[in-house]
């Protein structure tokens, strides 16, 4: 990058050509720490490069140990066999996250990737023994408390303190980066779930937030106590005290954020995943909660089995939830307009954008944000504040990309949500394709791996045919993408053809994505095309 | 039917208008046997109709036992909580299907459907012991070896025997089927996977198998052992000498089925299912079977973890069986020709259409028809006959809709498999969504169940894509359907409009389909449409 820049300063080359001349991904490993080079280091195992950093810390083998050993202001590493959505609370505070087990797109690759936060996955030569506290390496044995160091960029396990290396924000690296941003057409959003993300995101450059997730907010110390509570009442009643419990602290991370954002658009995606992802499994843990909320450890495991799904990623999630348990959604939109209010009654402009996930048809997007409207009427009439605020969609599932034209009628905004679209289209599992994915790859069936490199031609496919319907039943639909390519060099450049209005990313993946867009709209100019126009 | 039919003959009405005044699923009834009317029963519980008939039989609680039953020449009733694919063969055997759990797209309601067999399904009020070998409806207790009859179109399940009353296949229905016949445009195929349903789907009319599974063929008697057998594999040599024990037993089914839909084709499936669903789940079962095949229990747990998916929907089967295992495909597709070869030789003319499962993108189908074209070619020269078969696909995946242009290219008909296709394209699982669809028809969100009912705008949406590009890069290219919606009137509608070949069902639903196909043509002679051209 510094060469190029140099070279576009003497004018050797124009400013153009020095933005085709650096590759995106380098940029992110920029951001990072490394490791002091000068470290003599001991490497005991290797694993994947699954989120670039370099950190060390005291090994911790559950999210409990990491968060009591960070509530004590020591750093840590959290090691598992591998990650759930129930480790959040750990993975947050950890400086680093170890996997034994799953890919590059695993659910601790993803996260950390998610969070900026180093991490190492994979790591399959690691025998791990949670109840013995500790974790085996060849002939080297790691206990609790000890330390290690994670190289991210590298996939590395090291034995031990490594002093890192700050990286610097040059102002080569600042200039480069407004040259991007005067070429580029595309916005560039973040996927950021808390008010310190947010922050990170708008350092970077984010002109607005993309994808904020509420799920992880259900996760977080002593709310999941409450989640749980609302999962197991018996009736609408008893659902909506739980979720009285859990409002105040919604609304609290809404006004976090949104006053990070400020002036910036904030795209709020409603509860996702299956309600049975926040439920307890193991034997232990199912009975200190069934103490807890006042029930029976066999009443909770017979509401545990009533959601056990064959298929949960097709199963009873998004806006399904909205549909079966109206307070749910009219909790959530509650909390996000009361922020909204409450700050701009400090005068603080926040902009939210309320998002449906997993839409499939018209009406089930008018029905619930019909819904939302009436919480809003309720919410201004109580407040005496009033705030603009827009009610869109993901579009994730095939279907409502056949049916655009009619969910734009009702839509304001569209953001594609392409992990799923991909899984759906395909009928792939990302979690079960990384047995066979290899195969695909290496007989070249798939050029890459679709959950990686977005698939031009097919999901491209339907994304052009939904937005080519959305955009003709309405003119000012807004258009963006969320899922884990938004922040990929190839898929930004697909997503760029596709005429889109903004790529939402991870924070750390902003200045890549920039330079991406930068490259993308460049060479567009030139009528180079990036996919068969299906 | 006979007042329609007496009145066309005396010119009161004309042939059309009397196709047009019969509602094709009361047909359906008529091929069944009903309870004789002058009996009294006793009802002693109620469940969901799921596939019509009336029969009667002693009671039994395993598939095995039903076998045993069967075969010492008595009437049999097999009862379960709920079956799954290793029930198989008890439900071939046995005269009706009683379940306590399941809906009407349940496995057992779908297999007894296509079966043509009497069904009760999700009979919630009986409480099953399997250990004791009771059932308990209320304040009556059944046990083993006691008689039961079931009404499958009233779903009552009813202590002891009550006698049945034959349906006649009058002249009526006979001229009427020949009205119906002269009006449709579409082709009416059977699914069919045993000589038996091949012979009755042509005493029904059928012109041709349009869907043949390959997977019963792997559940049946013994050679669920080879099968296991050949999934133990280490290695593709231990796979292929497993796959050899299968091969004779497959290609004998093949011939059978061939010679009775001789001069028809027949559409064979390659296997579909993920591997998982061969193995045994209990403990027992897992002695059993590895003492059986000389391995240990724990290398067959093991196998069987490393199986396991979150998403089997979604997982490793269909194509990606044979990308994996290409001996498991180059094994059937073997058998197939085989199978043909020898027919050609006793002059009979047996046309098999070779069908991949779940395609995706050109290449996986390339390479997988390819290798079934290797396999002809060697068959050919060892049995210096030779016969006529097309290499085709399913289409099932929605991103195959959107690339069937490029697919087309090789591929020599496509087969809509709506079932796969609706779960890919909402988003939603078949056995998950029970528990919430109906939250979705009651709301008008969803107008009818889209698994019984095609969805004409969404999932005839992709088809329509599918059609149109598929025809742009082959004239020839032969268009069916063989889910559900195949054997339903108002999505034989959809599937007249979107201009298909065929539509294949379960063989009793086959005059259904006839009349349903003759209306649609009717109907469309008018220019009526049934569904939003999207």
């Amino acid at each position: 990058m510094r060469i190029a820049a140099d070279m576009a300063d003497e004018k050797l080359i124009d400013k153009r050509t020095a933005l085709l001349r650096v590759e995106p991904s380098q940029l992110e490993q920029l951001l990072h720490p490394r490791l002091d080079p000068k470290f003599k280091k001991t490497v005991i195992a290797k694993g994947l490069p699954a989120s670039p950093g370099a950190v060390f810390g005291e090994v911790v083998f559950s999210a409990d140990e990491a968060v009591a050993v960070s509530d004590a202001g020591r750093k840590v590493i959290l090691v598992r066999i591998e990650t759930s959505p129930e480790d959040i609370h750990g993975m947050q505070v950890a400086q680093g996250i170890l996997t034994a087990r799953g890919g590059m797109t695993s659910h601790a690759a993803v996260v950390a990737r998610g969070m900026g936060k180093c991490c190492v996955a994979g790591c399959s030569s690691l025998e791990i023994d949670y109840n013995a506290g500790k974790m085996k390496a060849g002939d080297t044995i790691v206990s609790r408390g000890e330390f290690i160091t994670l190289d991210g960029a590298a996939g590395e396990v090291i034995l031990g303190r490594v002093p890192t290396v700050d990286p610097e924000m040059s102002q080569f690296f600042t200039k480069f980066m407004s040259w991007a941003d005067k070429e580029r057409t595309l916005g560039v959003r973040a996927n950021a779930d808390t008010p310190h993300d947010a922050k990170v995101a708008r350092e970077f450059g984010a002109e607005g937030i993309g994808l904020c997730r509420t799920e992880h907010m259900f996760f977080g110390g002593d709310r999941i106590d409450a989640v749980r509570e609302m999962i197991m009442a018996q009736n609408a009643t008893e659902r909506a005290k739980a979720l009285a419990k859990i409002l105040p602290m919604q609304r609290d991370d809404f006004i976090g954020i949104l006053k990070e954002m400020e002036g910036l658009p904030v795209t709020i995606r409603l509860l996702d995943p299956p309600l049975h992802e926040f439920l307890p499994k193991e034997e232990g843990e199912i009975r200190d909660l069934a103490h807890k909320i006042g029930t029976t450890p066999e009443r909770l495991k017979q509401v545990r089995d009533s959601l056990f799904e064959f298929n949960p990623m097709l199963g009873h999630r998004g806006s399904r939830l909205g549909i079966s348990y109206p307070e749910i959604y009219q909790a959530q939109a509650r909390a996000i307009l009361e922020a909204a209010c409450h700050l701009r009654k400090q005068g603080v402009k926040a902009i939210p954008e309320i998002m449906l996930p997993l839409i499939g048809t018209k009406k089930e997007f008018e029905v619930l944000a019909e819904e939302i409207r009436e919480v809003a009427a309720e919410v201004f009439k109580e407040t005496g504040q009033k705030v603009a605020f827009t009610v869109g969609t993901m579009i994730e599932v095939p279907r409502a990309c056949i049916v655009a034209d009619q969910i734009a009628e009702k839509a304001q905004f569209f953001s594609f949500g392409t992990n799923d679209l991909t899984q759906m289209g395909y009928g792939l599992s990302r979690d079960d394709s990384v047995k066979f994915l290899g195969d695909y790859v290496n007989r070249g069936i798939y050029k890459k791996d679709p959950f990686a490199e977005l698939d031009g031609e097919g999901i491209g496919g339907l994304m052009k045919i939904a937005i080519e319907r959305g955009r003709k039943t309405n003119k000012n639909l807004k258009l963006g993408i969320c899922g884990e390519h938004g922040g990929d060099p190839a898929s930004i450049r697909i997503c760029n053809q596709l005429g889109l209005n903004y790529v939402s990313c991870s924070p750390y993946r902003i200045p890549v994505a920039r330079l991406a867009a930068a490259q993308a709209a460049i060479d567009a100019k030139k009528g180079k095309r990036e996919f068969k126009d299906v």
